[in-house]
């Protein structure tokens, strides 16, 4: 289905399946939206949608005042981008691509340098969220480039949250953020790799592994609580109780002949503290002891 | 405030935090309770519950024909219990201390040899749960061992999973459990180190992370789902994406000078299965590539 394009002109650069997201959310809310890809054949179900696939990166450019960039990495921005220098003068550059602070801060100071406007920006939810009530964007830069293009932002749905105008800052968020969400995936595929050496299907341990996901949201909170208030004092639950679990984890991979790296660096850290004299303490002393240099 | 004890008698080892929620929770069901632990002035409280306190291990278990133990480890267990096989004998054991599969199975080899009845048990919830609806216990051994004690186990509360005669049965569940949990909790510890680092203070960075988790449960039930079905092709996240995003935490880690090693374990198997040619597929491909022998 065509819709009527009636809102500010969009452009999109990267169409993996974010990039599509993004996308079909401008267009969904209708602004004329156009795209591009380094490689063919990822536009088709956009352009269907009403989207213009612009056959050169410049041209791409040339066709909105506000271009968004949604690609694997800061390295990839540079690498499509990085020659687009002059058209992208008096534009704005909104990158949603994930990437470090010190990119992000590296990527801000390049758009100043060029004459452009530029926010970075880190999307905290999947693709099936974007245009719905349940995405969350996080932005940082000058407040000005974000009062300017919030209105169209919104197109991307939920709350897009200002982080203030250190560009670094919505990337420290996401860096913050995938830590907790790419160790605890890692923990997860690690964990059915385990189940499954011990002829433990993984629809059979699914639903006792929810009821452990399920005590994250308390243990979060405590855990933040604890980490401002500098206070690891417990009778529930200690540290070395903790390291001795995180132990026998190990043992039991280990006997399978399966990589336990993730749970031997987690395991030191834990050692580190129980030596340090915190194995009465809280779980939550592992943050202040992570945030120290090593001995 | 005492109570009138009326059920079937119940020895309780260990008093740590779980150990002391167990006894209370017995003591709450009416079973007369007896406590002991390795040292003292941990059974004041549960004292004045009702608890009998004995004065040796050995007068612990004479009073009761069913005798729980919950320390720290196995190794703990067979320290206190490994001199008292000629008291235990005829009667039952339930160990609801956490080990590997390989340490309860050897545990229930030596009450076989000592003659008495032998349960294993895992506790998959906090202390607060325990006697409540919430609570998530896990045995196995054999079913007239789980049969004749279930009445008076009840009082732990919640739903007391049987999970068959291996006795290793729900060591391995809670191995692979732990490994969630474990692994989480220390990616939320370095979380909260990165975010400081950043000077983003735990309260700040604690709504985002709710988010975070919050994506847990839907991506564990996929991951369950490909698993079993040796499905990994994706439309919406590729591995390749994730790795990407494990390297902008790994940057952003170590250019804090903070200690980066549960993320670059992650990202060495990534690796392997992105060189493996898996780059394109869903992360749920991880287990797989866990699961091998390294080359
Ligand atoms: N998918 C999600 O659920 C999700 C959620 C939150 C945040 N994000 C973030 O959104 C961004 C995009 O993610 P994605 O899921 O769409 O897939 P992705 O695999 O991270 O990125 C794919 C896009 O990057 C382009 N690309 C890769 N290498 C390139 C290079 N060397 N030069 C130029 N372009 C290159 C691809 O072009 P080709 O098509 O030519 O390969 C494609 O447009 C990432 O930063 C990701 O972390 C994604
Ligand atoms: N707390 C929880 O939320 C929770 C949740 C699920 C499962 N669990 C499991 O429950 C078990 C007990 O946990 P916990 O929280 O009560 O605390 P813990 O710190 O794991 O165990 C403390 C108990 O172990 C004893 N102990 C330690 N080392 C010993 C040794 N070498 N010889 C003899 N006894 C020794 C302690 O005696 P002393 O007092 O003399 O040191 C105390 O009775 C663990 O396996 C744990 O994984 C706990």
């Amino acid at each position: 289905m065509t819709h009527v394009p009636s809102g500010a002109p969009v452009t999109v650069i990267g169409l993996g399946p974010m990039g599509r997201a993004l996308a079909g959310a401008f267009l969904e809310a209708g602004h004329p939206t156009t795209v591009w890809n380094r490689s063919p054949g990822k536009a088709a179900a956009l352009v269907e949608q009403g989207a213009v696939l612009a056959p050169t990166v410049a041209e791409a450019i040339a066709a909105s005042p506000l271009v968004v960039v949604c690609v694997i990495d800061y390295a990839a921005v540079r690498t499509v981008l990085g020659p687009q220098t002059t058209a992208l003068e008096g534009r704005t550059l909104v990158n949603l691509t994930a990437d470090s602070p010190a990119n992000a801060r590296e990527t801000a100071a390049w758009a100043a340098r060029h004459g452009f406007g530029y926010l970075d920006g880190a999307i905290m939810t999947p693709t099936v969220t974007i245009g719905g009530p349940d995405a969350v964007v996080l932005y940082s830069g000058p407040e000005s480039v974000h009062r300017a293009h919030r209105a169209t932002l919104a197109a991307l749905g939920g709350t897009g949250t200002y982080l203030g105008a250190d560009p670094g800052r919505a990337a420290a968020h996401d860096v913050a953020l995938l830590d907790i969400l790419w160790t605890a995936m890692s923990g997860i595929a690690h964990a059915f790799a385990l189940a499954e050496a011990e002829n433990i299907k993984a629809k059979d341990l699914e639903p006792f592994a929810q009821g452990i996901v399920g005590l994250l949201p308390r243990s979060l909170t405590d855990h933040a609580e604890r980490t401002d208030a500098g206070n690891h004092v417990s009778d529930v639950f200690t540290l070395a109780s903790a390291a001795a679990g995180i132990e026998h984890v190990v043992d039991a991979t280990e006997h399978h002949g399966i990589d336990a790296g993730i749970l031997k660096a987690a395991r030191a850290t834990a050692r580190r503290a129980i030596e340090a004299g915190y194995g009465d303490d809280a779980f939550s002393r592992m943050t202040e002891v992570l945030g120290r240099p090593a001995a």
